[in-house]
């Protein structure tokens, strides 16, 4: 992608790293790593990390290991979701739990966590162990929390985005902090990239909620509906419920608390009948609309950075989070 | 327990440590915590850790949070194991599977791992956050060679052992060799008090792995004959399948390969005649020997501590491992 051009050196690099980490001396480890290899797809916390650094002044080699723990935290929660979600295919593959099975999953999970905080304490200081802990424990709380809120379908726009910031925001915004920090900006700036993150990671998991609804299977490349199958209200379903009339919102009450089996032909025309309904409501706009917001806000905090390449693909990524299909 | 009278303070002020941590700002991730507290039993890793420190010279503050990191890190790896061998019960309370569900149990092991890592890097150094995570890599592979080879009727011995290295005494080693270290011991005391934890840790998991064939449930308190209904090989089948006459060895496989619902009256009868098969084959003595001596080697390490009470706790915790009966 051209939005990495500023740092596609770097972004090789990392990926070295990540490499050399996860490296285990049991060959059959290696193997299940060598399938998580596959999951890597758009490197976006790690491009994220890059950008902000070099936006924000130098790239260092403290950035490239930083950049290689917060894809691997990101792997670990893939790994680890798609077993809680029973997820069985995730950019065109079957996912680790479908072919190795839950047991193996949970561990490489662990596994992954492990040599992210491992390969964090490489570092000379404690500064980014401090922030990436604090900040996996925050994604972990927003995990309990969304999965306590299952079938809640009385869940607030407020803990919808409380779940989101944790789970998703909390990371996207500490690697642009990191980026900035070890970039050794200013506080208001690292305080301004880590705001850029947290709309932007925002945005994304409205869309990404948004693509499970409306996406198209082969371009998500993932089950899609699983939200739907799994009780999990996002932001459309939870502004239909609060917004349409009675009438509506008890038949949409009746489609979500029916559960389906997926892939089926009952669920495939149930998805039809919600995405139709929520349409009709103009929940799928207002979360679109949401998103938008939330993407300028992220745009506006570029602000005070010098006029560049990785400005402009900071700029250009946060936008690119509304016109993704994938 | 007599054992811990020369660190009893230091314990409490662990256990405080280890709360205050894992303390939350949200409420129902507070009451899954207080599960968790339920089962922090014998605090084995820590009082090691705490003395070691104390039978090396001195305990410092740096001590009682790094024993409260061993054990955080120890209890993220059991809550984990029960959703792993779907265990229903563990120091004789259901576990946070049986209650809550897999998808909790395995957010809440990530969560403690999170934490774990967290509090370590609260310290003012990256040593210990190195050796931390370095071990709970090894851990990790530990446990997925262990998944790796279930229903493997031709582990051998050196495999066994890798395991159990692996996934138990790289903890109680780790545990040892900070508390030597964070007193500022010289390096060959540092090594041997390394040397220790992984020898009383290895004679702990063969001990474990015998008490889940020949102990008395009500006395464990949590469910036992698992590795049978697993088909995980432990020491005494290893040796049994290897030194046992043709016929025995036959019966034996025929008995380990038919799979057992756990609980059932055909599996008692089932784990029943496999021990007896086992005590006929002297199995079961050989892995109790096996244990003795590491027992013995373990106490050998300690032979250049002060004479005083902590040197004491750590040789009669070592000769303890062959007593205990849960």
């Amino acid at each position: 992608m051209e939005l990495y051009a500023p740092i596609a050196a770097d972004l090789r690099a990392v990926e070295e790293v990540f490499d050399r980490e996860i490296l285990s001396d049991v060959a059959f480890v290696n193997e299940l790593c060598e399938r998580v290899r596959s999951y890597r797809g758009k490197m976006l916390r790690p491009a994220l990390l890059l950008l902000t650094g070099q936006a924000c002044g130098k790239l260092t080699p403290q950035h490239r290991v930083l950049a290689a723990v917060v894809e691997m935290v990101h792997m670990a929660t893939l790994v680890h979701d798609d077993v809680l979600d029973v997820a069985d295919e995730r950019r065109r593959q079957p996912t680790i739990n479908a072919t190795e099975g839950n047991v193996s999953a949970v561990l490489l999970g662990d596994y992954l966590i492990s040599h992210a905080f491992h390969l964090c304490s490489s570092l000379d200081s404690q500064r980014a162990s401090r922030l990436v802990g604090q900040t996996t424990n925050i994604v972990c709380e927003g995990e309990l929390m969304q999965n306590r809120l299952r079938g809640r379908l009385d869940m607030t726009e407020a803990q919808y985005f409380d779940v989101i910031r944790r789970k998703t925001a909390a990371l996207t915004a500490t690697a642009c902090e990191l980026g900035a920090a070890f970039a050794d900006a200013a506080p208001p700036c690292v305080q301004a990239m880590r705001k850029f993150g947290d709309c932007a990671g925002t945005a994304f998991q409205i869309v990404d909620d948004l693509l499970d609804l409306v996406g198209a299977q082969e371009e998500v490349g993932k089950t899609l509906g699983r939200d739907l199958d799994l009780c999990k209200p996002t932001l459309p379903i939870i502004h239909a419920l609060a917004t349409a009339t009675p009438d509506a919102q008890q038949a949409l009450h009746r489609l979500l608390q029916v559960p389906c089996e997926p892939e089926h032909a009952r669920a495939v025309a149930h998805h039809a009948r919600v995405r139709e309904m929520l349409d009709r409501c103009g929940s799928l706009e207002y979360a679109w609309a949401y998103a938008r917001r939330l993407v300028n806000e992220a745009v506006h905090c570029l602000a005070g950075l010098p006029v560049g390449p990785a400005r402009t693909s900071l700029t250009r990524m946060a936008e690119f989070v509304l016109q993704r299909s994938y």
